[in-house]
């Protein structure tokens, strides 16, 4: 069932509405900036379906968003047995939505733990069970957003500019995001902060995610083109870059959205400090540097028809990595839920994040 | 009248087709690269409205339609008498079609000053005399491209990687265009030159029409966001940087297509040489520097819907500069008709360029 959304209600892409028996709301994230519809998922393969057509998407999103799945599975009738099976079949189920996404089957295989660990008196034990293990995987998140935010709230003064790349926000996760929690703990502080908004192509999740999300934080933004963010910084309107981070190695390379590279060396250049923001979750210490991580190509569709228009000329051969990496020399501070890395070392990170990754 | 264009006859993209009876043919630029259309004028109102909605776009290109354009005028029946008023009121009818160009301004005051030079046996000797003021007026840029396309091609190596950005083509000038002449020169030579061509968003001249040039001249390119630049550039798979100019000024700075500055500064940080291509008639040395050159603020729409489907929040605030200047210290070297300058500097430019403007 699709709704659409009459305020800004909650602050989370991905909610659950009423006690166990209730169901899952989501932002439909594949309508926005037009129009902002909210998903009533009452069955789990409502859930799956919206994985799957990428209406959640953000890693912690997906991961809360298939443990409350789960829940949807078995919130009907039936005796306890009938809905252990159920539930342990909604999390093989909903596995099979994203293939490639770790969060999606980190969050199932917690599920299944729950599960496995039994002791349930009867069916509405069971639901209350799962639907507190799903609520605690998403309240977990939800602290560990809100832990960046005041950690990397402290790197803004009042009247900065700040200039952001891609979405790192409250949609991709619970609530506040990882770059933008830094941003809207600033502003709930009373920092007067600007936001630069990298439009990001070829997908452009800057001025279709990012920009939603500030306005509806209220945060005042402004969007420009990825060409331009040079031309903003040396006209002194930018104080700071937050990005977020799909990897960090060892020695504090940091992989993110294709563009990510091109802004910390516009911003070493200006003497802008560059920040990234991300969970200890996002460290893979295995790696000791980002050399060794290949770089995925995607579909030219992107760039020579990106917005439902051809605008290049046909058979034009096309460039179009997923990602970069930036060296760990161009930023400045790695902001965690465990506090700041500053300066970026391989014996600075292992001091901070090595036993979270260990205890992982 | 419009007609498919069947093959890459004609190098350029304005042309007069027959003799002094003949007709203007120019490529319309407003349907690239989807559909290479030529349009023929045997009227002078439809050479004003091919100059008026952008058919036919860049500086000399405009001048040159212009001037064709009074010889379209007088192509018909009449005595001598009837023919030069016509031929006067065609070049004031004409240089209302685009307010602010100068060069159409330029062009047209050309053939002012040969129909009031006089000494016309009769109608077929003025139509003949227009038609080769026209035609001179088109080949001295022909030329001034080509001497460009000759220095610039000694900066670039057999198996050189070369980036641009935006259009500095053929399109925009008579048959080579700056920037592009140097890479199509040095292709000429036999050198294997392969262009990384900037898509240059907001209005993405690079994809549109840089791409479909560099096609057409069978010059191997890949299309890439401009977003990609730094992360191509680190892959060490470019060896030059090569751009056009709008303006420069005495001291060496260089105003372009807003992105220009951008890939100027990821070039210096890269070690890459910057290289700008532009005929002497683009400096302006009464600007000292670039500092004084107020940046034009365009239309929001080109961010949020250039692509005709909304992409970003109904009233995002939007920052849309026109151009922006690369500071004389980042360009390795400017390359005109005359020769190139480097290294840039106020008495440099004044040596090669001085006494060109002095003339003018």
């Amino acid at each position: 069932m699709n709704v659409p959304a009459r305020s800004a209600a909650s602050e989370d892409s991905v909610r659950w509405i009423g006690d166990e028996t209730g169901l899952l709301e989501m932002i439909d994230q594949t309508l926005l900036p037009g129009s902002t519809t909210l998903i009533r998922c009452e069955r789990v393969e409502e859930v799956w379906e919206a994985i799957r057509a990428l209406r959640v998407r953000g890693a912690p999103a997906i991961g809360i968003a298939a443990a409350y799945g789960v829940c949807v599975a078995i919130r009907g009738e039936g005796s306890l047995a009938d809905l252990l099976q159920r539930a342990v079949s909604a999390a093989d189920y909903l596995a099979t939505s994203r293939p490639t996404a770790v969060n999606l089957f980190w969050a199932l295989d917690r599920m299944r733990s729950r599960i496995a660990e039994g002791s349930f008196a009867d069916a509405p034990a069971l639901r209350r069970a799962l639907l507190d293990e799903a609520r605690a995987i998403h309240d977990e998140d939800r602290q560990m957003c809100r832990a960046i935010g005041r950690h990397g709230a402290e790197l803004f003064e009042d009247g900065f500019g700040v200039l952001t790349h891609c979405n790192a926000g409250g949609l991709a996760t619970a609530e506040y995001g990882t770059a933008l929690s830094a941003i809207f703990t600033a502003h709930d502080q009373g920092k007067r902060i600007h936001v630069w908004v990298d439009e990001t192509r070829p997908l452009l999740q800057g001025a279709r995610l990012t920009a939603w999300e500030l306005m509806r934080h209220q945060v005042p933004c402004t969007l420009i083109c990825d060409s331009m963010a040079a031309q903003v910084m040396r006209e002194g309107r930018i104080q700071a870059v937050i990005v977020g981070a799909d990897r960090i190695t060892a020695n504090g390379d940091v992989a993110n959205k294709i563009g990510t590279y091109s802004v910390a060396v516009l911003a070493h250049h200006h003497g802008i400090p560059f920040y990234v923001a991300a969970p200890s979750s996002t460290f893979d210490l295995t790696l000791v540097s980002g050399e060794g991580i290949p770089i995925e190509q995607r579909a030219a569709s992107e760039i020579t028809e990106g917005f439902g228009r051809r605008t290049a000329p046909e058979g034009v051969a096309v460039y179009n990595p997923a990602f970069d990496v930036v060296p760990a020399r161009l930023v400045t501070a790695i902001v965690t839920e465990r506090g700041v890395i500053a300066p970026v070392s391989a014996r600075r990170i292992a001091s901070v994040i090595g036993d979270a990754i260990e205890i992982a």
